[in-house]
């Protein structure tokens, strides 16, 4: 079982509209809500792709309570610790090809509520063999607190995938997960360094490693991805030049890696695997969403280059 | 006790920005969340007044219990019938002076849902003088829905104020309503009348009560508002040229003919009362908040001119 850990749990609104008029009032004859959150979409990737989830995060107030009907819904496991804050909401604005997100602020989470979930995570890791930790933190958590989590799937024996940026990211480094996976934009802010060429990013995956992750992967959008670990670097690249909505594509990478690490299976297998699954949800508009035929048409047309 | 009737109850979402990077990620800092509809702020304006007001309408699902949360949270009596469907939101983005809203379209009320709300309707009247219809009307509900509503307000004794447009309006009109309340916009919409000038509106105010309504309030934005009814025609114009939000402010208007109707005052008083508390309510940026003190104040500054 692939435990996804998503402490900013969100409940996602879309609207679809041909064309927003702007200062004015817009009917939205088409909408969608879903739960959220980066470790949610992933959670609905390994199942699409025949893998078992756990949910596990935080749940706070009416917002909460609707991201607890819809996870229900869609028939994965889940624990969401309540909390006394009301949990967030973001609302995508989607007008022909471009989108408009709001993202509103996750609610504050208590040093109770968060010793509470420490418990929980505890009690999931005993079925558990991978943890995949994504998305950012809410405020009141410490800037170390995927490095808590890191370090307590060691000790049950679980393996880790940290999908997160900035202090969050530096922090969790210290504590050696299995696998880091940053896009390109966020290694850049944290790392300072230029990574225009695939170079710049290989040296910044091995960069990654030297600061305490085992394996790093880079994404870079239509661009493909870097990965890095003990065996290799390569490049990959997707079978087409695809674009789409990335914040999916970039839970559906993390989605196929910690299946690779749940199999056993050495890199760069589930590499390949990660930028089939990642270009399938570019082709999808929902964020969680991976067109299975493609994912398994683009699995044998993925490019792979050692560096 | 002032019965208002929201049938299309929504839950108000209000983002605060400074600037919105259209086509991209917006962090939301500060946002609020009401319990909204027409008949809603009516309500909390009644009660800001210091009349006494009770909420009906329907509420269903994740939305509706949000609703129902926030609603209790003011303490105004409310009985909203359980729907099936999931009730609606509103998400306003507000940057600087311009608001863009995204309304979400009601959810379809079922004939049995219909039924049980006239049921509760007709316990509520046996508390209450005058009802306050407003807003648009949900799918599924019949075109004459507040004709319905009207002719059983005026079999319990109570009197009557419509605040709605198109279809909804024109059938309201046969069941000969106390007061309605149409905005400029509306009433051209729906009488094809051209109603640039004040006595263009006078005339509209007129044609509505030939076409059953016993008065008429149209309300000019800045410009003030027209009102007619059997003991002559007003023109009334706010103390100052202000401009704001005016759902807000209509719906002031509407709490305010609504307590005149209450006690029993005969016109133009209450509509120098109305015109006050529209010029308070639109300085306010919420739906339903008006300041106080410049009802006060304004109550001694509106011109009236009868015409």
């Amino acid at each position: 079982v692939i435990l996804t850990v998503t402490l900013n749990v969100a409940l996602d609104i879309t609207y679809h509209l041909e064309r927003v008029d702007w200062g004015h009032v817009n009917r939205v004859a088409r909408h969608g809500t879903r739960a959220g959150g980066k470790g949610i979409n992933v959670a609905r990737v390994v199942t699409t792709l025949g893998h078992t989830a756990t949910i596990a995060g935080f749940a706070g107030g009416a917002t909460g309570e609707a991201i607890r009907e819809e996870v229900s819904r869609s028939g994965i496991a889940h624990h969401l610790v309540a909390i006394a804050g009301e949990s967030r909401r973001t609302v995508a604005v989607v007008e022909g090809g471009r989108t408009t997100l709001f993202n509103e602020l996750g609610p504050e989470v208590s040093p109770d509520e968060w010793a509470e979930f420490r418990e929980t995570y505890s009690k999931l890791l005993r079925d558990c063999g991978v943890v995949v930790l994504s998305g950012s933190l809410p405020p009141g958590l410490p800037a170390d607190a995927y490095a808590v989590l890191v370090r307590g799937a060691r000790e049950a024996g679980a393996l880790t995938l940290v999908d997160t940026e900035g202090a969050a990211l530096e922090h969790a480094l210290a504590a050696h997960p299995d696998v880091v996976k940053p896009n390109v934009h966020e290694i850049q802010a944290l790392s300072g360094r230029e990574c225009a060429e695939a170079n710049d990013v290989a040296a910044a995956a091995r960069w990654l490693r030297d600061a305490g992750a085992r394996g790093a992967v880079i994404t870079r959008g239509a661009d493909g991805m870097v990965a890095s670990n003990d065996e290799g670097t390569w490049l990959g690249l997707p079978p087409e030049r695809l674009t789409g909505n990335e914040t999916g594509a970039g839970d559906a990478v993390a989605a196929a890696l910690a299946m690779g690490l749940e199999d056993g299976r050495p890199w760069p297998g589930p590499v390949a695997d990660a930028i089939a699954a990642g270009a399938a949800a570019l082709m999808s508009p929902v964020a969680g969403d991976v067109d299975l035929k493609a994912y398994r048409r683009f699995r044998h047309l993925v490019r792979l280059q050692e560096v």
